[in-house]
């Protein structure tokens, strides 16, 4: 006789998810009968407490900050909390690289030209090709990115808090050597956790020690970089630019500079949008019932006491 | 005692590409003495007449229809014509990349907007995962830019003459199928030559096929496409958008539509440019010496019958 598994969805039934817990191998149950809570919604709605029998659950967001500072998931929580970050990584993958190719293909400024302006923008064209690009967090997203940048042929030093080698980077180092990075590589990606030791991981010295052709990319949180230090290198010019899918403060305010700078693009948060969430989120969670269901470890596990 | 092979510069020796020749085995010679030229320059300085003991010439440009157009390669040529097509293909393969991924993430919006849009942007962010990207045109770049989109989740179909597989297409089918592709799909990379073949490709027909999602990257020859028609297109929203490197007229004039319209990017013919190029003709060069000298087939042979 085989145990039955019982996923519970919330905040409401979801046809998408239905079909993932089953085709997982689990059956969708209400709450208070379920070994596992598969979450749809935002922290707002998310039950305060969780009865005693359950023992996993899965939040819908690749980053799950707004959980700890809602104190839901204490560290020594018994049930295993995951992330749908592998779900969206390659996605915000894709976006980061969107970012970085249009910065150094200088598309803002051939976005301003109403006219064949072939001299000026000439000089400005440049290509990732032979270029090395620091992914800083190999985690989901950095570990997605890697391979799309070795298609076009740059090299990436991974970024990591063991510094154990990440598949197909060049050279992965610790975060404790980090501050090496900032004067080697010729563009960053940054694709870390928000916690408090990486809080404006990118200062004003960190940015004084980029080359002057560097492309800075987030798409993370905003928190990781100084917002104002950013602003006074690409007035400077120190930097060629900044391509910022996250801010800080965000959203970004009206008439803030980063809105006018040229050589800025600023996306909304908006790396992984909606119409391509659900789709990937189901696939996500189908992943995770099926291991849940075979007692395999699951993937994007939040560790409580790191805070992500 | 081995031969030596003696290879002119022209129109003027360069350090880069006499390190280039020296470095595939031969010698740098004046033209009368010389087995091939490796020319640097444009159609205008290159000699109306060639010594008859010169086998090959090596020309600096992809496309070389102003060789053809000028009639300095016979269709009875002794002297087998080499082009740079393969040097350069990887760069423009990127550039091709960079306007379809900035298109399909809406860039163009996101450059314009200066407040936190979040709304009105989300659903017009897409991602290239999952979608099927038409090359039509399967020589370098085009060979170049498949496992670009492979690396991001994109299948291709392959358009070239004879339909024989590319390798990492989904299919490939051949000039004479190509009407099946503008339904099928998702987005569309121009790479084939310009010839009266490929003039106007895309014109009304073909557009009004396309999906309402569908952009057109452009990489080619401006006369690959209806520019007319492809405004209509754009301005009724039959279609997404268009990343045009190239376009009909060139340069585009001041005041074009193409210029104001919002969901085009415009790229001055600068996929391939100057401080990216030198050095890549001259890696060409040296491995295209290194074959002349071996006796080996030659890398980007030109067909002086069908004119590339």
């Amino acid at each position: 006789m085989s145990a039955t598994t019982h996923i519970a969805l919330g905040p409401a039934p979801d046809p998408l998810l239905t079909e993932a817990v089953v085709r997982g191998g689990a059956v969708v149950s209400p709450l208070d009968e379920a070994d596992a809570l598969v979450w749809a919604g935002g922290v707002e709605d998310f039950p305060r407490s969780l009865p005693d029998r359950l023992t996993w659950v899965q939040l819908p967001a690749a980053g799950v900050e707004d959980w700890f500072d809602a104190h839901l998931i204490p560290e020594d929580s018994p049930i295993t909390w995951t992330s749908a970050a592998d779900a969206f990584s390659a996605t915000v993958a894709e976006h980061a690289l969107t970012l970085l190719l249009a910065g150094v293909r200088a598309l803002p400024a051939h976005l301003a030209a109403t006219t064949w302006s072939q001299q000026e923008l000439f000089h400005q064209v440049g290509t990732l090709r032979g270029t090395t690009v620091a992914v800083v967090g190999a985690g989901g997203i950095g570990k997605a990115l890697i391979p799309m940048l070795a298609a076009l042929g740059a090299n990436t030093i991974a970024i990591n808090r063991s510094g154990s080698p990440v598949p197909g980077a060049i050279e992965t180092l610790p975060t404790n050597r980090l501050n090496e990075v900032w004067s080697r590589a010729d563009h960053f990606v940054l694709a870390a956790p928000a916690t408090t030791a990486t809080y404006h991981l990118v200062g004003e010295k960190e940015l004084a020690q980029m080359k002057p052709g560097a492309w800075v990319v987030n798409v993370a949180r905003g928190s990781l970089v100084d917002t104002d230090a950013l602003v006074c290198a690409l007035r400077d010019h120190a930097i060629s630019g900044a391509g910022l899918d996250v801010t800080d403060p965000e959203p970004l305010p009206d008439g803030h500079p980063l809105w006018t700078l040229p050589n800025v693009i600023v996306t909304p948060h908006d790396s992984n949008p909606p119409a391509v969430r659900p789709p990937a989120y189901a696939e996500h969670v189908a992943l995770n019932v099926a291991r849940f269901v075979a007692g395999e470890p699951l993937a994007a596990r939040i560790d409580p006491v790191v805070g992500y």
